[in-house]
């Protein structure tokens, strides 16, 4: 009022009072409508002329037949699609009685023969048949001399697929008359793992709670389930683990069997079946066994009954995923058992079901004494290794992308390789639990990637890491399974770029050979604009962005220095915690004479658990990569660098490097202000702005605590952290997100 | 595919195959399209085509100050709005340089005189004197004889309240030209109570998680803060308290104090301020003093020093919410001090930056035995009254609504006209935590409106509990308070109809002598359309939900018979419980004798806690009114009602009564599937029948349980119930939400 009474003095015109006047919208320049992030990279918004003349001639009708909830699904976003890239109401996409000029035709391999006047249908069908049930073709046809898009396949799942890849094409601009496509999944099984629990909290969850709303379900179905299912759908994700591995022996209970049901009919059509995780003590925490001793026949007996009745009401229900003897979940074990015993007694009650069981193989029992050199790494292997051949054939041991959990960088995990007799399955986490949770710009594929190309060596010969999943080691194949990053949040993943974590984990689930920057771009052109200067510039801040938080968080091999609990945040300097190998300085192991874990046969040998080609290259610091270096050895802080630097000049300068990255990628986003809507671009802004400040803070509380351990002088020209190393001791964090 | 076959060999032309065509979309008949809920009663649809027209006539233009965030927003919501319902971009309504033929004219009262030309100037001025700092002026006026659309206020906020009022009006379709509005509001806090915790679980939540992302805050805020101003700046609410009352000390340290700062940096210009809920034992807790003595300097100095710190960087902090020596909560009279001795320290370090403490009633001590007849409804009373006269100038004791705890129905709390020395604020439970969640379809604005009508007769005078608010009784004018029902859902309530609770709090906080079946009108009109097809039954609907609750959960004064913790259903069976006063047997006290709580004087007396008129109405069951009767008294079964029913039968004809309402509902909403998109309609639909089954359940339960306690057969023509009693007392309910 009174600022107000201030200008009105100086002119006391009403002309003047209505002239200061709301030119707020008009006066912006053109940008495109906000958006919250619920489409994901199903936008389908309206293309550019000459793109959108293309489809319109391309895509006048929708040919499809209406008999499976599968097909009807895959027309339903075929008409969603076109109509929004049209710029239409879907109402405006024909059904097409005929086959004409343009449509956009679905159609079975072994229907083909019927599609009177097709050309070339037995070509079509030669060319499905190694597809299998859900691979499918894209392209061109004629039928009666009038050009068609086909979108053909051997199931119904293969139609919806290829839908989703036509309609992938077209978002990214491709002209629809040069979309030709051949493609199926290299693994039968590509799951989602939710670490929900059944109270809506989520385990290592950074965007809101969970999804699945367990209190109102199975009578209230809330229509997120469905946007859920052809999300996933349109990456080829087709199972998804309802809840957190850390699981309560209610989920079994009628009541949620009825509930899990309800979701499953949701996304039945999608081809995505619904797993539970189980926890080991069920029946005999709901007291109907007095044992959980898996060679006890009463227990086998409950477990085949407790299978039959979910089939009941699942017949398409997929199994179990099993976190045993592990972090203090109960298992075989506990009744002198081995992992075997617990996962095959599990795998013959879902057998007759064709149910299986995903057994985890993330285990690690506590030192024997606080002092004693046992190395949590070497400890899955040496649990399962000596497993391999003993499990049934409906059972996949999970196994994580490394040794210990989820770091920013691990080397591959030594069980991939060392386990031919036994399907394996990948365990990635895409949340990022350890990566700066749903606030750091951090793309996971170049990290997924990194994983499923490293050569294991096994049998002495070329064998990557995908190539294990795919059986090309034993001809028994495998999976993969992501830890979703998917909550309540408006845009899924609490921020855009998660989303983009989500995409690439699908995309590599469907085929691991796939390239992460191929994928980022994809995913850019999808959830931004088909533009290059849109799409480079993301893609650029995409492809450095993981190993920049490498950089400004674990740099050269370092791990699990995080925060406890919460693993926000820098605490190198914890050692107080309940078990050794919790304590960051476990892992670091940094003091006057150097820094890093000696897994050479001078410490833990964990080297000796890859295969010899492998373990002869990690075993000496001038053949292991160096972004590795400080996971395999122990060096003095001196030791000379290929840079030419010392080790703690080259550990000071990865700190610094990460940092300034931060700011590089905030550079290039302010750039893309004029091509993003001001809501999406608002919120990277302000989350990379954050970004920056953790980066910095990480670095500043890394640097003045090996610092501090190793006696030296800051390098010339650094700048010394902004607070004193008690000050970063002193900071806490209560109420972080994530906590299950 | 087999179906596929099967269909394929019967005819096997292609025409065929391409006939079984997706007609799906377009043979819907038209329906309005989807809607989420999130844009609540503000959704701005495009009008009718005659009053678009009239609309476009009246609304040419925006005119108004760009001089403060208020108007700014009061400028922006008009032009969404206008926007809206015309159809447009809201870059199409022009900010109109000169008050022109049509513009919507926003004008300060101080700058009336300014507008030259302006018919009328010194009577509008004459007016909005008395209109307050809140009120508004909105009416058709004339500037240089060109009609335009006035909005006039005293102050920034009114004009903002103003151009919500109008916009309303437009939406629910009154012509443009027949708006003519003046208002203010009858209290000066109108307040939204959160309980929602640090790490966003919400207590008595069923929507969701918190909406505010406290782990983000303050450098990532959500747009949604916003829109969450925006809908109560609607209403008028003018405060919110942030955080559960079952605080917490953490709320209070720099970090979260700068969190709280950054929403109220959001809410500030919708004219809302910011409270925190304070836990008693803040200082102590966070080891800054030694002790939480109100009477001990030192704590004294610190919540002065603390205050001091909030009004640095939120120089309009409301004040604080103080639930004390509550429920488990510490308090003052850990030290032996009272409810006034505490309130006061924190109202003293307040008091320099006009801050407020509303110190909350809701108090009672355990039976000092088990079989004690202490009446948990006279505590309040007991401990509040004696201090009347005690308090500073800026301290409210924030009363709930009835004696016990948010009761399908209670009596109005007996403290409501009997501290005429001390101002009182409301508390009402907008949440449903013993109403049926976000399930059940339960209209609040009767509950509401039940008890601010209730006639205290204080100093035996006609004296309402909104009179008592308004400060009628004393000159010391109260406020009211709701606990809010809003979460992170993305329709923010849960349900449609739960947002009609929101609307109906704020519309009484604003008047609360408003009809709550006016207001149900006001929001169906808003919510589904204009439309007496629509606006009829939905209101009908509404106006006899709550009594149908009433009926199927609590009849006849019934209370507190719900599950322990969650309370969710029926479980009036429970007698175990740590305290008497938490057990349903406590409180109904059923037995062969009877059922029901004698509060006379030959039980508890709680009735002379009345105005004299009052008790001497309620000591009598025949001058009770019959739906509070086993509120007050303890009946035999046999008890003659004035329907010529005995209590017995009269019993169970409610809850028959209850059940046949919900079934009535359902139909109702049938008979709209044509006027509602179809996302809201299934999601409506499905909570009928969830509560369908539900409200049979409590009849069942309690009819069982009732009958056994009673030993009384079934009267003539009543249903048994459908399973044993033990099969009620069997249910149980892990995972229910809403718990802190």
């Amino acid at each position: 009022m009174q600022h107000f009474l201030r200008h009105a003095r100086a002119c006391l015109t009403a002309a003047f009072v209505l002239n200061i006047l709301l030119g707020l919208f008009g006066a912006l320049p053109a940008r495109a409508a906000d958006e919250d992030g619920y489409d994901l990279w199903l936008r389908y918004r309206p293309l550019p002329t000459a793109q959108r003349t293309a489809l319109q001639a391309a895509a006048t009708g929708i040919a499809a037949p209406d008999d499976t909830p599968t097909v009807r699904a895959a027309a339903a976003e075929l008409r969603r699609g076109i109509a929004g890239m049209l710029g239409r109401a879907p109402d405006t996409i024909p059904s097409t009685p005929q086959p004409r000029l343009g449509a956009v035709v679905l159609v079975r391999a072994n229907a083909l023969a019927q599609v009177s006047g097709l050309a070339d249908a037995d070509n079509l069908r030669r060319e499905l048949a190694p597809l299998g049930p859900e691979g499918y073709l894209v392209r061109r046809a004629r039928i009666k001399g009038a050009p068609v898009m086909l979108v053909a396949a051997n199931a119904d799942i293969g139609l919806l697929y290829g839908t989703f890849a036509w309609l992938r094409q077209v978002q990214l601009g491709v002209a629809p008359d040069r979309i030709a496509l051949a493609d199926k999944p290299a693994l039968p099984l590509r799951v989602l793992n939710h670490w929900d629990n059944l109270d809506r909290t989520v385990e290592r969850g950074y965007a809101g709670e969970s999804i699945w709303n367990w209190w109102e379900l199975p009578n209230i179905v809330d229509p997120r389930y469905t946007d859920y299912a052809r999300a996933n759908a349109s990456l080829g994700i087709n199972g998804t683990v309802l809840n957190n591995v850390n699981a309560k022996a209610e989920v079994l209970s009628p009541a949620f069997i009825a509930k899990t049901a309800a979701i499953a009919d949701v996304l039945r059509p999608y081809g995505i079946r619904v797993y539970l995780s189980v926890r080991w003590s069920t029946p005999l925490e709901l007291k109907e066994t007095k044992t959980a001793d898996p060679l006890d026949p009463q227990v086998a007996a409950w477990w085949a009954r407790k299978a039959d009745e979910i089939y009941r009401s699942i017949p398409d229900f997929g199994g179990f995923l099993v976190k045993a003897n592990s972090e203090g979940q109960p298992g075989p074990q506990d009744y002198h058992r081995n992992h075997a015993d617990g996962a095959n007694m599990l795998a013959r009650a879902l057998a007759p079901h064709n149910g299986i069981v995903m057994w985890r193989a993330f285990v690690y029992n506590p030192p024997a004494h606080p002092g004693q050199v046992s190395d949590r790494a070497t400890q899955a292997y040496d649990q399962f290794k000596p497993l391999d051949g003993k499990f049934d054939r409906n059972v996949l041991v999970q196994v994580k992308n490394g040794a210990i959990d989820f770091q920013p960088r691990e080397p591959a995990h030594p069980l991939f390789g060392a386990m031919p007799d036994t399907p394996l399955m990948m365990e990635f986490q895409v949340t990022k639990e350890y990566l700066g949770y749903a606030t750091h710009l951090v793309y996971l594929g170049t990290l997924f990637q990194e994983t499923l190309r490293f050569d294991t060596r096994a049998g002495g010969r070329p064998m990557t890491v995908a190539r294990v999943l795919e059986g090309a080691q034993d001809g028994r194949v495998g999976g993969i399974a992501g830890v979703a990053n998917i909550g309540s949040s408006r845009n899924w993943t609490g921020s855009t770029f998660d989303q983009a974590n989500w995409y690439a984990y699908g995309r590599l689930a469907w085929n691991p050979d796939l390239d992460s920057r191929a994928i980022a771009r994809e995913w850019a052109g999808q959830t931004f604009a088909p533009d290059a200067r849109v799409v480079e510039p993301v893609v650029d801040m995409m492809m450095r962005s993981r190993e920049a938080a490498v950089d400004y968080m674990t740099p050269l091999g370092l791990h699990h220095i995080m925060g406890t609990g919460h693993h926000h945040g820098p605490a190198p300097w914890v050692d107080n915690l309940g078990r050794a190998d919790w304590n960051p300085v476990y892992y670091h192991r940094a003091g006057r004479d150097g820094i890093g874990f000696d897994r050479t046969a001078t410490g833990s040998n964990a080297v000796a658990q890859y295969a010899p080609d492998v373990a002869r290259r990690l075993a000496d610091p001038a053949t292991t990569p160096p972004e590795q270096l400080l996971w395999f050895h122990h060096l003095p802080w001196d030791t000379r660098m290929p840079s030419g630097r010392t080790l703690w000049e080259e550990l000071v300068a990865h700190y610094d490097h990460g940092v300034a990255e931060v700011a590089a990628m905030q550079a290039e986003w302010q750039r893309l202000r004029p091509f993003v809507d001001a809501r999406r671009y608002d919120d990277v802004a302000q989350r990379l702005a954050q970004q920056q400040r953790e980066a910095q803070w990480w670095r500043d509380a890394c640097i003045a605590y090996f610092q501090h351990v190793s006696g030296l002088p800051l390098p010339a020209g650094v700048n010394p952290p902004a607070q004193t190393l008690e000050y970063y001791r002193s900071l806490a964090f209560p109420y972080a997100p994530g906590h299950g």
